[in-house]
């Protein structure tokens, strides 16, 4: 499996920069990880037909889907490697959220929690909670001992 | 009021320095704010003990808390602004919990969602919530136009 991480705008602050490497960098010990940057939605939709053949699997984060612990989103994970899908999308959304095409596309609306949190961190978070979700699959120490 | 963030243990990286600085230099706009790092939850107490003559007003995050919306944490300080607190503590715990003494002690177990977040990226997302609550107060347009 290939893992995307997608986002739309770019990156202004170098410490959300520096947090963004270093946890795809712990990520890729795992998974192959990349990341998508693009200009808009529709934009971003363009670049995730093209890069693949098959549809890819889109987790959309939204802070109206579901919350899932630490534990349940590597239990996701753990499923989508075991039933084979080849490409497994995390993708944050626009300051005024998804449009109802990525709704339907998407197989998860993810919610980091009730707040609202500012793209920047929510991709620092949702790269945080994947490389926990493989620590949790590899049973690395990270997750208990941290 | 004067508002207090406490944390334990020390903070190693540079770009979660930055953050941290970058929220308590906003918030410091509209109130002041003050932080406190302790290597441990007993030399924490004891600083939060020492340094005011009154008993502060303790908001411990923890994962079993309680979940806020952005706005929900706003109005829980403006609350304390109205009725006289004259100083408000949000304390983020040590890896292993807090212990029964800080449940006891809190007026508020506050958490910020079912996953499981370090405690350094835990700090910068608490920070970034007080400075919202401010800018919701305020009427100011990051929340919105975010």
């Amino acid at each position: 499996m290939r893992l995307k991480v997608a986002w739309i705008g770019k990156t202004k602050e170098a410490a959300i920069q520096s947090l963004t490497s270093e946890y795809v960098k712990r990520i890729s010990r795992y998974v192959s990880c990349e990341t998508v940057e693009a200009p808009s939605e529709s934009a971003l939709l363009n670049t995730l037909k093209k890069s693949s053949r098959i549809a890819p699997v889109l987790v959309a984060l939204d802070s109206r889907g579901r919350q899932f612990s630490s534990e349940e989103l590597s239990k996701f994970i753990d499923q989508h490697q075991d039933r084979g899908t080849q490409e497994l999308v995390f993708a944050i959304g626009p300051a005024d959220g998804w449009s109802e095409n990525v709704h339907s596309q998407a197989v998860l609306l993810l919610s980091l929690g009730k707040m609202t949190l500012p793209h920047e961190l929510a991709r620092v978070v949702t790269l945080e909670q994947i490389y926990r979700a493989y620590t949790i699959l590899k049973n690395h120490p990270y997750h208990s001992g941290h």
